[in-house]
């Protein structure tokens, strides 16, 4: 067992492994965003640092169909940034957060060795609220946008190149009018953080898949690609992709849940630890 | 106007500067726990690490008299840590969590140069909510305990010395049977997080006061004491002094609010930055 899956089965008792957690009307959820673990200075601006450090959180909420309303920041600062630095930090979060409607309403802020992003989101639940581990044996599992954008990003990046300022490792992407739209036909969401690889088994539980999409190495393996990875049963195909099509975000089936195993290319996983 | 200002001033139209905020029925507060900022490895066993972090999150709500229920954990731990290290420091988080009647609902794990420890605690607001600021001409202020002994206990430390296992550094008291009683007769409430230097212009705003009591040095600028610093009006002194003495409580009344300015000793306050 890595040492992330031990931390995690330590809570098992309390989490179910969802972006978020449904507590009455409200969706809670929380990212933290570190320096030099999901991303470094030279490849992004204090700005964009700041707005990807929330929008990965509002993906969160996103993915479970929940209306970001509010944040706590908490936000640990080395000694050594300027004022300007700051500000622009500051400002990427605080604009991102207007932008999405999301008042910060509390936080804490200290100094550190690295920049350390803690955000904790409340949304509000809407009708119906999107968890993993729903679907059953017949859905379609699909995914929206592109994979692999992210990783390529993040290889360009870690070779020394520069990548242009719309990059998905830079902004990625909230299909957020799609899954307005859609939510009542789904069954199960979750939002494409560590790689399909990795977060398919996630999203499946103990059910298989029949994979029919032929993807290639790095759309398995690209992580934070805050895309969505949705199932839904075959009556609502049609509408789904109505959705789809009506919200220009383009949806790619990759195939059905079935029971048994899900056989996956044997790439090695990302993992945080 | 130094770094945190800085930062707490963006967000002045957002916060009020209480140690947690009221929406709703409930109140949201988040402390970040970082190494080499609020400790060192070599200072607390990793189970004193996640008992503290979870204790000083607590504390702020305990301050507005709200009741702890949920938290959600953001933890970021170095790869170094061995198993038998991440068991105790999850240890001290639980059953400090379970003593106190939090259930963990959500969180984050990843990966970090320094144990990053970020909660943040939802807790039932009760029938009054303490803020600060809320003091008036006239009343008096008070602080629970004793002051001091967290910095004694952390100069002892950085000395190379040892501290008891039950030192106010390692393991702060919250003042829970003291808030619970003397609530409805408290004026305006804060959490002694900074020390007192730091901490009492906050609690008072644009007001001053008259500080009749001498207070050393130390229990000016002791910091993380997690103490209770109080304010009520003279009519409920008695009251006040009587919840103190029920519940086994060391109340100290150090002055009265006035008009005008705060004259306190020129130490040199506490900074983050």
């Amino acid at each position: 067992m890595d040492k992330e899956a031990r931390i995690i089965s330590h809570f098992t008792h309390a989490l179910n492994g969802d972006d978020g957690a449904l507590l009455g009307d409200f969706v809670y959820s929380k990212d933290l965003f570190i320096e030099n673990v999901h991303f470094k200075r030279e490849w992004l601006s204090m700005e964009q640092i700041g707005a990807k450090a929330v929008l990965v959180n509002l993906s969160d909420a996103i993915a479970m169909n929940a209306t970001p309303l509010f944040a706590l920041l908490g936000l640990a600062l080395p000694k050594e940034l300027e004022n300007d630095e700051i500000d622009a930090l500051l400002g990427g979060i605080l604009s991102t957060c207007a932008k999405h409607g999301v008042s910060i309403i509390g936080g804490d802020t200290t100094s550190a060795d690295k920049i350390t992003i803690s955000l904790t989101i409340i949304s509000k639940a809407n009708k119906k609220t999107l968890f993993r581990k729903k679907a059953k044996i017949g859905d379609f599992i699909a995914f929206t946008g592109s994979l692999g954008l992210s990783l390529k990003g993040l290889k360009a990046l870690q070779n020394g190149g520069k990548i242009a300022r719309n990059s998905r490792f830079i902004k990625p992407s909230l299909r957020i009018e799609f899954m307005k739209k859609s939510a009542k036909n789904l069954k199960s969401a979750m939002d494409i953080s560590d790689g399909l690889a990795n977060d398919l088994p996630k999203f499946l539980g103990k059910k298989g898949a029949k994979i029919s999409a032929k993807l290639s190495k790095i759309q398995w393996l690209s992580g934070e690609e805050y895309e969505l990875l949705v199932a839904f049963s075959p009556k609502n195909k049609a509408r789904v992709l109505a959705y789809a099509k009506q919200t220009r975000t383009k949806l790619t089936i990759i195939g059905q849940v079935k029971n048994g195993y899900l056989k996956i290319p044997k790439y090695r996983a990302f993992k945080h630890f």
